[in-house]
């Protein structure tokens, strides 16, 4: 086949795989839920071999799957039913190109994994503060491409706010240069920006320039009990006004969720009474080795008439025991059983609101619906997931859209999102229309057709299916 | 006039300014450097006022120049020769439409001041960090479109940081709303970006919620002597690994620029000997009203070898007199005669290098230069100006872009920016195709051409006049 040899040329025989065992890892997402069939893997090393790929592909309509660490929750890096098509995959554009300490920045290749950017920052006392369940193996070329979130968004930002600068291959395969380590550029339009969240459909992202931050030297972990989201958010917010940014995560676990933990993972043990309704981890961090954070927590967390009890780390171990019982949500949910989820965000001033109605009508719908809510309540992200209760023969497989259906409408009625930190990929374009400006889908659809007039990147993906490829 | 008439029907005839004595103050910026006329300033009260304009103009191919404070450097709200043209001013969209204490929101009409913003964040115990010399008269319209900077953008980053969501009438009329409060969203592109920073060239934004931050409770402020801009570089890194988000400003400022002030500022003075080369206004804020700030910094600067002095003020009173020494500068500058201004940035690891080569460069060009560098080192932006010696009959005007080009080759050197924080405008849109990626500058273009296929909207700005309207 003729694009097979021309690919062969560009990168070598070693990395075009062809063979159906070779393939199929790439070509499923690690849920399981999307499958898809391409030509070949191709696995450049250098931007510039992405370059010549792309152009190839370009020249030939051939349509192209960027894919990283391949662990999305929405499909975007799996193949679809568009033929021809390639996986590209970025793994081996995984080098660290510089470290500058003086500047706070480092510039690496797509392919790096988080924890390996996590580890060299780590080695020059600095922190790259982007953290998530799938560090280990996720790439920051896919973590830019979906803007990833994860816990320390509260203090961080998301990707894109830890993002300088990014080098990219577009459709025609062109490569836009805008690796700057500035943190003040005004010449013109930040264009950067459209490729952060674009999920691979504008382009490739082969390298990034990111921000480095201060190593943390001193750390307070918190376990609280509260009867209610609403208290969450005032302690959130009174939280937030005397720690600052000291205030690095705030997580929300309701107690279906803690019970769960405690009854799927062995080892898990929750050290507070197990009659409350709702859980805070709170984590405050501190450049500065010598502040008073513990204390500065504990008088905090006296103060704060909405505590109905509270548990401080008093060790390294009971940080890590403490952060397990957040850390095993999704694994004990998966032991349990099928859930069907949802990653929301709303503006914590509707939490209580949000939370309250939309419990309400699913319970109406279906008495044996068990809500397992969770999720980053400082950014207002929940994690609104719908199980069933032990033994309920109820197949949630049939309900997925008519939940997804009740659920979402209420994150419309409060101006919320229907994909806070997971993006959109092939499992929620076609629910834009309902759930996006239309104004914005439109523009959406002209950036796209200005950059990839011809459809070849990552089709299928973002946009609604009626309208753009 | 039928398009007299027309506006007429929309904003109201007290709203259709074209007598010439009206008209003539929009039509200049505050520097005096661009001029132009146009048939009208229209001055709409709401969204749909200004949809309606624009709808009018999309019809009948009249440009459209929005405008703010007028308080931009780079002549962005400024007539050009396009005809037929209007000033849209959207000084009357000036209502904070709320603010959600809850989610940390405010959202504001695009003609809001700064300070108006600033003030009421304040009354309700919070901090909207932007902060520049204009404060009492730019609109945050003005802000967002220029991306503004200021002296907290080392901890709080620029307005595209602090900006969550946008209402923004398109070329065409249509509104675009992403008034979103939510701090995570990966619903698609993020299409807000394209609007900051675009200086009006792809639309009006007319609206914007904004983050808000917990208000300071405790500040300190010091003035230190230093050797060289890598004393100060090291010193701004020590800094940060030890205060972290506690360093909100670190200010470069020359003998040279120290001198200008304690000469032309009445009641300056210049709390630590005169003869040292360079000097860093360095402030450290805490959320936390107990926050042992002065100490931290005490024992900061003993430790550091490279303080050759220092003072930390120990009062309100003494700290607004550092204060005054830094903002004093521009207005000690135009005393002292014209200077050629360049607004850049650099990685602040090339600071020193870039300063003595730069610096050299000039010297060696005209003996009889004065270089009047200050600035956001932690930014890694410089007012690099270029001044003349005290009774050099150099005249500075015929050599403007002589010395722009002396200067902006050494940025590009070190992959810097030749505009860091006041944008591009008619001043520097024709220096882009030298000094910005051509891929970059052909993406810019194809952005333009499918959101403004007319050209109409604030043209001769932003985009090399050789190619784009």
């Amino acid at each position: 086949m003729q694009a097979i040899v021309a690919f062969t040329t560009i990168v070598g025989a070693a990395n075009v795989l062809t063979q159906a065992a070779e393939v199929a890892p790439y070509c499923q997402d690690w849920r399981g839920r999307y499958h898809g069939s391409v030509m070949a893997v191709i696995r450049p090393a250098t931007t510039d071999e992405v370059s010549k790929v792309v152009q190839y592909c370009h020249a030939n309509h051939i349509y192209v799957i960027p894919q990283g660490g391949n662990t999305g929750h929405c499909g975007g890096a799996a193949p679809t039913q568009h033929t021809p098509a390639i996986i590209l995959s970025l793994s081996r554009l995984n080098h660290i190109h510089c470290i500058d300490t003086e500047n706070q920045t480092i510039t690496v290749g797509a392919g790096c994994t988080l924890g390996q950017i996590q580890t060299i920052a780590s080695q020059h006392d600095r922190l790259f503060p982007l953290s998530l369940a799938a560090e280990g193996s996720c790439q920051i070329g896919g973590n830019l491409s979906t803007n990833a979130g994860g816990v320390q968004v509260l203090r961080y930002g998301n990707m894109r706010d830890l993002t300088l600068g990014l080098e990219v291959v577009l459709p025609d395969g062109n490569v836009l240069n805008s690796l700057s380590g500035l943190r003040k550029d005004n010449t013109g339009l930040d264009i950067k920006q459209l490729f952060i969240g674009a999920e691979g459909t504008l382009g490739i992202i082969t390298a990034a320039t990111l921000k480095l931050f201060p190593a943390i030297k001193h750390q307070t972990t918190a376990l609280i009990s509260l009867a209610s989201p609403s208290d969450a958010v005032q302690l959130l917010n009174a939280a937030q006004l005397q720690f600052g940014d000291r205030l690095t995560a705030y997580e929300l676990i309701s107690h279906i969720c803690m019970g769960l933990v405690t009854q799927h993972i062995p080892g898990a043990k929750l050290p507070l009474s197990e009659t409350n309704e709702w859980y805070v981890l709170m984590e405050v961090s501190d450049t500065w080795e010598h502040s008073p954070l513990t204390e500065m927590v504990e008088s905090f967390l006296m103060n704060q008439t909405s505590v109905i009890d509270a548990v401080i780390a008093q060790s390294l171990q009971q940080t890590q025991a403490l952060w397990t019982l957040r850390e095993s949500i999704s694994e004990a949910q998966k032991k349990d059983g099928l859930s069907i989820k949802h990653d929301i965000s709303v503006p914590t001033s509707q939490m209580e609101h949000f939370i309250q109605v939309t419990s309400r009508i699913l319970q109406e719908d279906q008495a044996d619906y068990r809500l397992q809510i969770f999720g980053h309540l400082g950014d207002g992200n929940l994690h609104f997931n719908v199980g069933k209760a032990p033994e309920s023969q109820l197949d949630l497989v049939p309900l997925e859209k008519h939940i997804n259906h009740l659920v979402y409408e209420q994150v419309k009625q409060v101006n919320g999102s229907i994909s806070a930190e997971h993006g959109i990929g092939q499992l929620k374009n076609n629910e834009l229309p309902r759930y996006a400006d239309p104004v914005k889908i439109a523009l959406m659809q002209q950036i796209k057709q200005a950059l990839d007039p011809q459809g070849i990147m990552n089709p299928g993906k973002v946009y609604p299916s009626s309208s753009a490829s």
